[in-house]
């Protein structure tokens, strides 16, 4: 019989998805120079010449049966080093090979990390606003998510909120910064500060606490943030990595976990991920796409874009009286929307001005709206007149 | 916490890798070409120059933001197309892109496919000897898997055993042919009776039985075998293919799941797909690998060397005294080890004469042995005289 739960998920609908799909049917009626779609975080740059010379060159060279083979159980070993000793180099780590499992994406090592530290029932807790596949994500493998309210003046963590959810049944914290849909990175004082409430909450509770750091966005920062490298702060951190953003390399499908070297579990989780991988049918990334990342894994493409058209954005929208909160990094800026429902602000501007937007209950935090800016800056100052006319049709 | 369920899989060691493992170690110590290692299924020839040359082709005149992009939820819709239209034209059957859902490897697929059709706690039967992944892929769903004790006499369904085992809590019957560990290929005959008691008992149940066929080894059939296409023969079949074995892809994990176009929830069950994926952290294979094997839908690698050492081997062991049901495809041979314990047959074989096999039991057939013999026929033909001196030590 057809299985309940996954049958009724497709009633749910996305409404990230019904926007960005009114967008796709508007330009189809009216031409896609007419419409401004700011609705999908799917990168704008291609990925670098060197990925794909690597790519040809392993074809080319590299005897079929090594480079089609199958990958070990934990992930190509030389990859795996290459991972830790570039994440060494970069953010002053000791890493091991035995601290990293190649996944596919941010989305297959999200899956492992969960699976690997908590058990069905377990509460796992995040911060509004979050990436909303965060709910099935987390809902698969059994744990419950638990959602801290949004500090909306500055997009740091509400730590007064976070403490009352806290209890010890939380087995894990899932943050994501750089942020979607925020664009803001967490500060050196927001990480220490997290980091030392977790670290007496596991005292005062006596088990291990896990901070699960999403981090597709790491390298999308712009000049003068703070970017601290989260892992450093404390000991149970598991980032979880992809390159789809860094290399715009979404539809590879490829990322990694990497446990803290000093979290004193850290090569029984990454054994652990071998097994998870058993249960979800998930048996290593493609061993050619393993490989080609290793070796440009210090690389990333021309990301510059991001910066110069959130720099037009922030800097004309809080101009026309757009509330903004700047963003530090990503290709996402998250403003106020002129009035309080900001659905109704979206369906308007997408009606009425082919402005296509995405409102912010759909990341938990209503009120606001999601611009993914990962677009031409052509696109970007041409719809600057629209902004204005949208926030003078709600005065 | 560490989750109990993933770390304590770790202590159940896989008889077949402990085989595999000391194949490797002896290796090591007097050299390969001294080990006669018969332990793992991994294709032994290269890809085709074709994928090869397709995949460079695709790197150097692709746009790079279509080629590397992300795949739709439900995969890309042009490869969904070219399986349908390669399955139509191959077996004369009328899928339609919409039956079609990529998956990395027949692990993905299968992940994909009990989900979608059954609720925890629901059956799902196999027969043996079978693949012993279908214990966590089946576990990973929430199902539970029953098996049907094998025909040793042929290898095909022992029909009483499974009409004994069937109830109205199976919703799902997941099969293997050609089969690994045994090499047989269900016959018309077999596979038309199967067809005909699932029919009665959905009637008889009052609900949909799903025929979950797992076909890695479609395209390894021997000269003279009768191969059906099996979801020809009834309407609630779903095809799980990997092109890990005809193509020697294993490690860029690409298959798919083909809903037979006459089951009437197909839409559905691969709607439902891209719902399990969000679950489990798939989300798609490689954009990349799933554009390139859509070139090359209707090649194989050459083949040809897995029947030339199965005719060796079949006709030399036999001639030794070996009983053995002849395989009609796939790089397996599955015969009856000459004293009733293959586990103290193969460790003898192994210790004393570096002739590494697989014991039966971790395929849930005993007194018997796998050869897996997708290695050089120069192996096959040096291995001879140590299987001769194997049965004589059983005198």
């Amino acid at each position: 019989m057809i299985s309940k739960k996954y049958s009724s998920m497709l009633n749910n609908t996305s409404i990230i998805r019904e926007f960005a799909q009114y967008a796709s049917k508007r330009a189809a009626e009216i031409g896609a120079e007419n419409v401004f779609n700011y609705t999908i975080g799917n990168p704008s740059v291609p990925t670098t010449d060197d990925f794909n010379k690597g790519l040809i060159d392993l074809i080319q060279n590299e005897d079929s049966l090594t480079l089609h083979g199958y990958s070990p159980t934990l992930t190509i070993y030389s990859v795996r080093k290459a991972v830790a000793d570039s994440l060494n180099r970069r953010f002053g780590m000791e890493y091991v090979p035995e601290d990293i499992f190649m996944t596919s994406g941010a989305a297959g090592a999200l899956a492992h990390a969960i699976r690997c530290v908590t058990e069905p029932g377990d509460e796992v807790i995040t911060f509004a606003p979050y990436f909303p596949e965060y709910v099935p994500y987390v809902d698969g493998t059994g744990a419950v998510l638990k959602v801290v309210p949004a500090d909306i003046t500055s997009f740091q963590i509400n730590f007064d909120a976070f403490l009352e959810m806290m209890n010890p049944n939380v087995q894990a914290i899932l943050i994501n910064s750089p942020n979607n849909p925020s664009g803001i990175v967490y500060s050196t004082e927001t990480i220490t500060h997290l980091a030392q409430i977790l670290t007496e909450k596991q005292e005062e509770y006596g088990h291990d606490i896990y901070l699960i750091s999403d981090e597709p966005y790491r390298e999308i920062v712009f000049e003068g943030t703070d970017s601290p490298f989260i892992s450093k702060f404390y000991d149970n951190t598991i980032c979880c990595y992809s390159f789809s953003k860094s290399l715009s390399l979404p539809g590879e499908r490829i990322g990694y976990v990497a446990v803290n070297p000093k979290c004193k579990d850290a090569e029984l989780i990454i054994n652990m991920c071998g097994q998870v991988s058993r249960f979800t049918g998930h048996n290593c990334p493609s061993s050619l796409i393993q490989l080609g990342v290793a070796k440009v894994l210090d690389e990333t493409s021309d990301l510059s874009i991001y910066e110069k058209n959130k720099n037009i954005l922030y800097k004309e929208l809080t101009a026309m009286g757009y509330e903004c909160v700047e963003p530090g990094g990503t290709f996402y800026m998250f403003p106020k929307t002129p009035i309080a429902d900001a659905n109704e602000f979206c369906n308007m501007t997408a009606h009425e001005l082919d402005l296509i937007l995405v409102p912010g209950d759909s990341f938990m935090c209503p009120g606001h709206m999601r611009l993914a800016y990962c677009t031409t800056t052509d696109m970007v100052e041409r719809s600057l007149p629209l902004f204005e006319k949208a926030i003078k049709m709600c005065k």
